[in-house]
């Protein structure tokens, strides 16, 4: 792991340390922390609250930048869900100043990416593009987030687009899977809804619903903008503050930014249960999960080395039981998800629909066998390697590093080095990963089939 | 575009020359090529014939590496249809000295990424992994490629694997939509069956059809090595050959490598139609197409603008006419595949079933409008800028590097460095882009749709 080792001499922070971002709406002094490969990681509050983080990677001749919106589809109201990503759509529509072809040409005449995701609870507005590109991307960025103009024959016709995305989703079996799945396993809890919204809500999606979401959270103090590449991070603030300004926001010198999110974990009242849903499908999609950890839960190395040695790659033991040994599915793994309140973990595979109940029985024996006999050294060794290369291997995406740094300030709130993170995953053992498959296990279970099924039953539930 | 400007001293070809390969069995002296930022390309021809071209990045720690094949299923004798897409997954069941669970854990443990891709035309067997990690990487390839067992019982094993995969694919409506219409539009060309084979084929091919495609295709002198990142051309060379040797190939000093496959353009006897695959979905999936260019047709470069032009980005004329203009589908783009001696275009949507009639005529309609009307300069340079940012982005990313070495090996027969290429780009005029529209606009075309249909009639046809 030579990356893991490098370090550099500026001032800052070691690395090999943790830095705690200021937790609540503060704007303490600049920080500056080093990470692998002779990165620069360092954070700025702006006026106004505006938030910049910055990772410098040397050599880099691209960037990627994102700017972040601290709120979800599990902050919306009653009757307006859907309504946050519908806005991320809107928000291509137009502005004062440019168009929906403006703002599709600036990037494409550029040979940059750019696209936006909406998530449970951010949103995030993205570009990758060359290093000289920069400013014009900020500037763009900064003009969709600060002065969109939600013109109301444009949300007519985006609510069609976005009904088609929801239908194409609807369509993958896997995805719905998943999705039926998410909603099930937090038992009503509102991070458990589609993103997207249903058909129906879309349908039922007000202008003024989508405005205020807008003119509610898009401000300075939620707003946090990340950056990783070739770049420096001096210029990246001046940018940034230059382009909200000239939009007209009011940055304020004794702001402060938005408190984060509460990490308390939610109470879910997650008593199990098997949905089937039908489709006329050639494979049957299984999930088979439970509530589990939050994004700061102590034991989320843990969780990352039972992932890795359950179903984490083509040597995981689901792969090896499922596919390999047996032959009965093509893609199966395992996966969890953590978010400030709660999280999930589950098990998923496609097989085929005479084999469904043998499938799930055996995700099943599998998490127990983890919950009964632990693991041995080899295997966990193994496990650490395995997440220690990807971790190395990853540095290299600046898109990736840019989404840490978001991940880090808006739900974390700490920033942890890539020798910091390689020392956890390192020191987990295998008391740790069998004492979490053993919770786990003992967990009331959510099953999801999707497939040409009517009914629980006639899986012989 | 500062790194297409870049060159080294080094010797060998100056930037902004195009690489001749030896086009037929020949064992020619070592080449070697500067190319975008500071990277060297180098070719070497083993004992063997085996070929070995790699790509060095300064700077950068990780590598990726693919063993190529020259051979797909557009090779498949009548009878022994999927059986490339067989042997491919038989290949990481075990060797003499590896079992399955030994080839995945080698990958895994040092956190690399691994897998296969068995094409029309050829297979290739790729990772990327740290560069400390590449000699373990060539050796476990390279066993899989000269030594697997291709075990009986395995074999049936694996042949529920691919089921599943066959099946997982045939439910992606747009997977199938684009399936079904390749086979059509190159109507009856062996490019044009499914790579995987049909479940029928799957259940009935022979260990014996494998076996023999084995022993008849992986061989020496169809073998090619590439691999680009943090390398050292030399001791990849070295290692390539000391990996087969220990296994036991005889790696002759006479022998010359393969040749490469005719680029006479091959004739498709297309005469168009429409075909209506019915499926209870939400969504409608639609392409329309003809057959077009072949790898090393010289209008290539103009097809690249075209598709950027019609297609290829959110500020293309199908994503403004029909997404933003008329919220009629999220997704919809135009494409083309160009093989030896065949290649395809085509224009996708997806789209709600009531409106599928209206986003076909849409889709034609755009293609028409190039082929009367061309482009203005304005939207000429935006394509070109566009596609030389996205060349330059693409720089970054080792395994691209490394899959144009393949392609360049076993495809087109030359190398043309970034530089070159970006001038060729550059040198496509509006005439260009207009003429190749109005052929494509004046072939017949193949219409394929995945939706809630009985018949063409049912959409007007």
């Amino acid at each position: 792991m030579p990356a893991a080792a490098a370090s550099n001499n500026r001032p800052g922070h070691q690395p090999g340390t943790v830095v705690r971002l200021p937790l609540t709406n503060s704007t303490e002094p600049d920080i500056t922390v080093g990470n692998a490969g002779g990165a620069l990681v360092r954070r700025t509050v702006l006026p106004g609250g505006v938030r910049v983080l910055t990772e410098a990677m040397p050599g880099q001749r691209s960037a990627s930048i994102g700017f972040w919106v601290g709120v979800g589809s599990r902050d919306e109201a009653e009757g307006r869900h859907g309504s946050t990503h519908f806005l991320e759509h809107l928000l291509f529509k137009g502005t004062a100043r440019r168009d929906a072809m403006d703002i599709a040409s600036a990037f494409d005449e550029v040979g940059g990416e750019s696209n936006a995701a909406t998530a449970k609870e951010s949103t995030c507005y993205y570009a990758r593009v060359l290093d000289s590109d920069l400013p014009m991307a900020i500037d763009v960025i900064a003009d969709m987030v600060t002065s969109a103009l939600i013109d109301p024959e444009e949300l007519e016709q985006e609510r069609g687009v976005i009904l088609e995305e929801i239908a194409m989703d609807m369509d993958d079996p896997a995805d719905l899977c998943h999705e039926k799945f998410t909603e099930a396993v937090l038992a009503g809890h509102p991070l458990g809804r589609p993103i997207g919204g249903t058909p129906e809500a879309i349908r039922g999606v007000s202008r003024e619903a989508v405005l205020d979401h807008y003119r509610r959270y898009y401000r300075p103090e939620e707003l946090v903008v990340t950056a990783a590449g070739g770049l420096d991070h001096d210029h990246v603030c001046s940018l940034v503050r230059d382009a909200l300004s000239k939009a007209g926001w009011e940055l304020a010198e004794t702001a402060l930014p938005a408190p984060r999110r509460s990490a308390e974990p939610a109470r879910i009242d997650s008593t199990g249960g098997v949905e089937v849903i039908n489709r006329p499908v050639e494979q049957a999609n299984v999930v088979i999960g439970c509530p589990a950890l939050t994004a700061t839960d102590d034991r989320r190395f843990a969780m990352s080395v039972l992932n890795t040695i359950l179903g984490g790659g083509m040597s995981s033991r689901l792969f090896q039981e499922i596919r390999e040994k047996r032959g009965l599915a093509y893609s199966t793994y395992s996966f969890s998800a953590a978010y400030s309140d709660a999280g999930y973990f589950g098990m998923y595979a496609g097989c085929s629909p005479s084999r469904t109940r043998e499938v799930l029985d055996l995700l099943a024996a599998e998490l127990e066998r983890l919950a009964a006999d632990g693991v041995d050294q080899g295997e966990l060794a193994k496990a650490l390697g395995q997440i220690s290369g990807g971790m190395v291997l990853g540095l290299e995406d600046s898109g990736s590093r840019m989404s840490r740094l978001g991940r880090a300030e808006l739900v974390t709130g700490e920033f942890i080095d890539i020798e910091e993170s390689l020392a956890r995953i390192r020191s987990v053992t295998a008391e740790q990963v069998q004492e979490l498959a053993a919770e786990l296990a003992a967990a009331p279970r959510t099953i999801t089939v999707v497939g040409p099924f009517e009914s629980p039953a006639e899986l012989g539930f």
